[in-house]
């Protein structure tokens, strides 16, 4: 019901995800959507473990075995690789240097599930094979989501081409022992590797101790960081998970400071209000599909307040945007061939209006437009120019805030820093 | 320069950024902004390892103990706790329940620094104490930061009121070595803890052993679940940092998808666009400053196309809102105590337009707006009503998303799952 409201799928759907069929299925990988066969859990402790799966101590060495190669492949050595022979393909090409024109193959590779939460119908089938990975928390879940994500990054030429899918599966809130115990069980059956976050010791503990009889491979995502903290302050972490009674409320300034950086950020959105810019922290300029929106965004939500300005041909920027403070202003720029591509994906997509007007992806306009946004940059050399093409949203915005503090500290070793100290007592 | 161009500071300044004085200053922990001194490294070996950190040994222990602390604590048993009734306030009192209205202790602590970028005046006295924590990234840091935000929030019962404050200090796109070095031998000048994700395996070897010398407390936050991943899939990670030679482009359909919804999100804020309320995959209802925004911005960023519509007393909700799926519709409640504060704030802030009218924030008002709001959850009671008394943003975003999931999924073990799988290829 909810996807006939959806809009038709949008053309990046991933290639797979006609191409993948149900004969691959497998009971014991099923972890399909709106099934209740998927989500069932039954009690059959000798079918808990995979006969295929590796023993723990094989998994160590091996493990250890692959850093080590790891480290080859940084160095440069030529390695024996039978396990990555056979089951990836060669890692993808070295990006092309942003000037140039990237080939056709892994410029724009795809994650089908990511993010797609609209896409059901997609998930179902896609859903049916590849390797398992649980994770649990008692919170939020999003630090495992985060770190696990993040860590699936050194995985890419694994996951090229469906070699070796992965699906991770979010249990977040999970906080008795019982619903612990049958996600456990569950992982077992399905071969999964569970990661957690379980700021409760006891159910950390306890998930430690079921994985180990249950044959489930686990690791505790947070706890080496808190250990360390622990010892470095010398203090007990209070193993309570967030937002649990005793855990205190949201942290007010940090709150408030990132609602009003998200206003101000949305209100100034696509060039509005310019008569505000001199408010902004960070002023970002460019031509229309460079990422200025989700980048300013991103950065909102980090608590800086962003205002973006579109440079369009034919038309000035705002007289404000050169009388304020110039050091928060960063120009993106993109590689063309690029460009075009969002471009005609954007007019093809949902197609917001302005937008999809009829030059708006051709390549000769799209050149033009950049070299246009490029010769403004030119007469604004205080501007630094971020190249975004094949850069994530995370990574310009990691480019951002680095020159963002660089240029405000002005010493030698830059770095962003933040102070935590939690004040009891309302605020004034 | 920048500062000046900034609104006069919010009223929500932590306490002790006026109370901090300069004479708590010392050179040591001197970690303050804009001033090079602050960030010069010197080649003092001799001055590098504090002396009044506990040897490793120690150590662990040490934190073994605060570990089975932290398990007697939680099972209620009493503790003798030195180390604690020494340095930290004793945890804050339960949080009272959604309905009761909280006390003004504990309610809304503060936390300066976080996310308050735009405050470096305050920053600059702010940064002169306490413990420091480094976070070292080859790559964007983000996965660092969440990190040890999450892990820093067990400790907040030390964070009270200022018993030990922490200052959190990010470096992040360290490549080098040399970068690395610097940043170790700085660590152990301010007696700091090392966290590092550095995805290239020489480069984390380097930092376990540099800081074993250099005498700093350290711990690889990725590496645990990177190892336990490689073994699952039996494959090494890349070692390559996100954006580098060899790692691909972003993941293009999560990409695409992302923006997309971030784009809809915006257009759909405030009740705007009524139209499409069909398209989106949640939508959120609530009166003014529960939090409808913010939301619907981290839930776009996690690639959900969300509209909200906020509720107006004798103003209709749009006609269309009845009209679609009623399973994607979200009720958010609060507390009529906290909205009061939030909205008095809000007024006193910044003040954008309509929100700054008198009866805004005039308790009967507010009252009477909720209990009109919770009148129309009563009348249509497929909407969820989350409480968002006390929860932060991501908080609130996990239930949202949990209940969004588990209403598609009608199984017995609800779960999140995504799939990974990278593709090459041009998109179609």
């Amino acid at each position: 019901m909810l996807q006939s409201s959806l809009p038709p799928a949008p053309l990046f759907l991933p290639r797979h995800s006609s191409s993948s069929s149900p004969a691959t299925w497998s009971p014991r990988h099923n972890s399909k959507r709106r099934s209740p066969r998927s989500c069932l859990v039954q009690e059959e402790p000798d079918r808990a473990v995979e006969p295929e799966r590796e023993p723990p101590p094989r998994r160590v060495s091996t493990q250890l075995n692959r850093w080590s190669r790891a480290r080859s492949i940084r160095s440069g050595r030529r390695i024996d690789w039978p396990a990555l022979r056979k089951k990836t393909a060669p890692p993808p090409s070295p990006a092309p240097p942003p000037s140039s024109p990237p080939s056709e193959a892994g410029v724009r590779p795809a994650v089908a599930g990511e993010g797609t939460e609209g896409d059901g119908e997609d998930d179902e089938s896609e859903l049916m094979e590849g390797k398992a990975i649980y994770m649990v928390s008692d919170g939020t879940g999003w630090t495992a989501e985060h770190s696990v994500n993040a860590a699936l990054g050194q995985f890419e030429h694994c996951l090229v081409d469906r070699i070796c899918p992965v699906n991770t599966h979010l249990f977040s809130g999970v906080e008795d022992m019982d619903r612990l115990m049958e996600i456990i069980k569950q992982a077992a059956k399905e071969g999964a590797l569970l990661l957690y976050t379980l700021a409760d010791p006891d159910m950390a503990e306890y998930a430690k101790d079921a994985c180990k009889v249950w044959g489930v491979p686990s690791a505790d995502i947070l706890r080496p960081i808190t250990e360390a903290i622990a010892t470095h302050l010398d203090v007990a972490p209070s193993g309570l998970p967030r937002g649990a009674a005793g855990r205190s409320a949201p942290l007010s300034a940090e709150y408030f400071k990132r609602i009003e950086a998200i206003d101000f950020t949305i209100k100034q959105d696509d060039g509005a209000k310019p008569q505000n810019l001199d408010h902004a922290h960070i002023v970002l300029v460019g031509v229309s599909r460079t990422g200025k929106t989700p980048l300013s965004i991103y950065l909102a939500q980090k608590g800086y307040k962003v205002a973006n300005v579109p440079i369009v041909m034919g038309v000035d920027l705002p007289k404000t945007l050169f009388e304020i403070n110039q050091e928060k202003i960063f120009g993106l720029t993109i590689n063309p061939v690029i460009l075009q591509t969002i471009r005609k994906a954007r007019a093809k997509s949902l197609g917001f209006g302005s937008e999809t007007r009829s030059n708006y992806s051709e390549m000769d306009h799209v050149r033009a437009e950049l070299e246009y946004a490029n010769k403004i940059f030119t007469q604004n050399p205080t501007w630094p120019v971020i190249e975004v093409t094949g850069k994530a949203i995370e990574e310009t915005a990691a480019v951002v805030v680095r020159m963002y503090h660089d240029r405000r500290q002005k010493c030698l070793m830059p770095r962003i820093s933040k102070r935590f100290v939690v004040l009891s007592g309302h605020m004034r």
